[in-house]
């Protein structure tokens, strides 16, 4: 049983789309509560909402263009900062919202406390492969990263995999060779505390290339890297199938093909595409919130407030923050 | 007309593979000529070769474990060092080999000097897209890049780029977002100085899903984040083509339907597969290296090929060297 607060601003529609996503999902889930945070211009057109479900009307979305920084002196009763405001007086056990990573993070600095061994919240990202999802971080604003803010990554992940897996999580270092002599001091260095955390099964490096195999359950990057070689991933997939379609589309012998191809194939493009696996969340501090990408469509906002439920159930706040707490009295130790 | 010095060794194949590639393009090429080096104990067992074809009998390969630093001291007499060392001395204009590039830039820093406006021979490759390929670099050993390597980088791609178009080339630098406040400052910081350059119709940055799309001649990164985007491409591509013939050989009617859709769909996989462009140029010294993938095909070891007779043709190290002089006296007139 969890209790969420929804902001219906941000991303790309807003409303129109985040409103009727949300009925759906409450009305599934009757054992969740929810507060839907909007522009109070809503309230007269707003459709009857199941018990659950509730709305509170606020100054609406935060001007488009606005700099974060100044979210951290200024307050503009916007539905994101009524939602993040919610949860950090405890009223809701997670926020689930489209805005930018930005404006998110400058929010969790309003209002939390980042536990020290991170420099700022990392974003944690659930990332298709063949097999299961698997967690990937940094998906944030690390543009490089030292070997200890690695292992804070690796902390991240580890407390939430640690909690939905029976087994020892399988880690890996994304790295640009397999042999214990590549890459970067920063990542060899990390590598060797890695190895001896008796929490994980320790798998070494891992090739990008790799990565979406589904042999792992953790990869652990720099927001620069992981940024990328997801996106390398999306922009891929999309020229292979569109690459796919263009031949198939040349005459009618082609379009016949596409045609019975289409169902067949359908399944197996959703599970590879990285947008669908919506639902990052934004660790570090002891508020959960979760990033829905800003183009999700109904369906997948409902994943990510899935997500905030597991993120309410799973004590995933508290189990991050001792994990960290454990990383620097071990860091403490040895120095 | 060209002269290549091949290096038989080194890859995954060595001279089963090599060796028949290399006689068929020289057949194919009578107007250039080529030196192959290779292990004196194939001389008993070598097939006749063409007239613009000559062995070199040599010590063979070098020790499969050697650190690369050891070749700055020490003399193996391998294949790869004879390769190198006739282009040292002028006899032939560009090596090819598929040796590691630890092995290759060793080699450059022993026999060569790198234009002081790059700390270390950078590694130039061609990458296909959904229209031309384009030049990509750094995929070489820079782990992070200053606002001054990418601009080596940049110098490096131009003096390619503008010999092989005829218009402007199209450059952009790989960052994590378009907009200019995006991504760390040594790129915002290299994307003011590429904004003034009057040799480039410079496009601003570019995310890495959208470097596939073919609208681009030039795209700028430091080594780790190239690498980690061409092999998440290329393991993107392997996923969904064993995910397409997972689902198409469940039954029969998939069966015949991949049956009629291999021959359509070959030509474009196969464009759009990075490993099917081979020869990357170590560029930076007055030296023309072209590195072969280990596991390259016949043809596509042939491709390297061609790739170092346009690198002789071209005269890349000349107009390379050149361009970064003229970066320097730049620099050295904005200080």
């Amino acid at each position: 049983m969890a209790a969420l607060a929804i902001d219906l601003e941000g991303g790309d529609f807003g409303p129109s789309r985040l409103l009727p996503a949300s009925i759906q999902f409450f009305q599934n889930h009757p054992q969740h509560s929810g507060t839907l945070f909007g522009s109070a211009s809503l309230q007269s057109s707003l459709p009857s909402l199941p018990a659950n479900l509730r709305f509170e009307p606020c100054a609406g979305a935060l001007p488009p263009t606005l700099n974060p920084g100044r979210l951290l002196r200024h307050e503009y009763g916007s539905s994101i900062e009524r939602a993040v405001s919610e949860l950090k007086q405890q009223r809701v056990d997670a926020v689930v919202s489209s805005e930018h990573t930005g404006i998110l993070m400058a929010l969790l600095h309003r209002h939390g406390r980042v536990h020290p061994a991170l420099d700022r919240p990392v974003l944690v990202s659930w990332v298709p492969t063949s097999k299961e999802a698997m967690l990937m971080l940094d998906l944030g604003a690390s543009f490089s990263a030292t070997a200890e803010q690695l292992l804070g990554f690796a902390a991240v992940g580890v407390a939430i995999a640690s909690g939905q897996l029976a087994r020892k999580p399988r880690l890996a270092l994304l790295n640009l060779g397999v042999e214990a002599n590549k890459g970067p001091q920063s990542i060899r260095l990390a590598a060797e505390h890695l190895a001896r955390w008796p929490e994980i099964d320790y798998r070494g490096f891992v090739e990008a290339g790799e990565v979406f195999q589904g042999d792992l359950d953790l990869v652990i990057t720099d927001g620069f890297t992981g940024n990328a070689v997801i996106k390398a991933a999306e922009g891929t997939l999309d020229l292979t199938l569109g690459a796919i379609r263009h031949a198939l589309n040349r005459d009618l012998v082609g379009k016949l093909l596409g045609y019975l191809l289409r169902n067949r194939l359908r399944p197996i493009m959703r599970q590879l595409d990285p947008r669908r696996s919506n639902g990052a969340l934004l660790a570090g501090t002891d508020m959960a919130l979760i990033k829905s990408h800003g183009d999700a469509t109904g369906v997948a906002f409902q994943a990510a407030l899935t997500r905030a439920v597991e993120a309410s159930e799973g004590h995933w706040c508290t189990a991050i923050l001792a994990q960290l707490d454990t990383l620097q009295d071990q860091s403490a130790a040895t120095h």
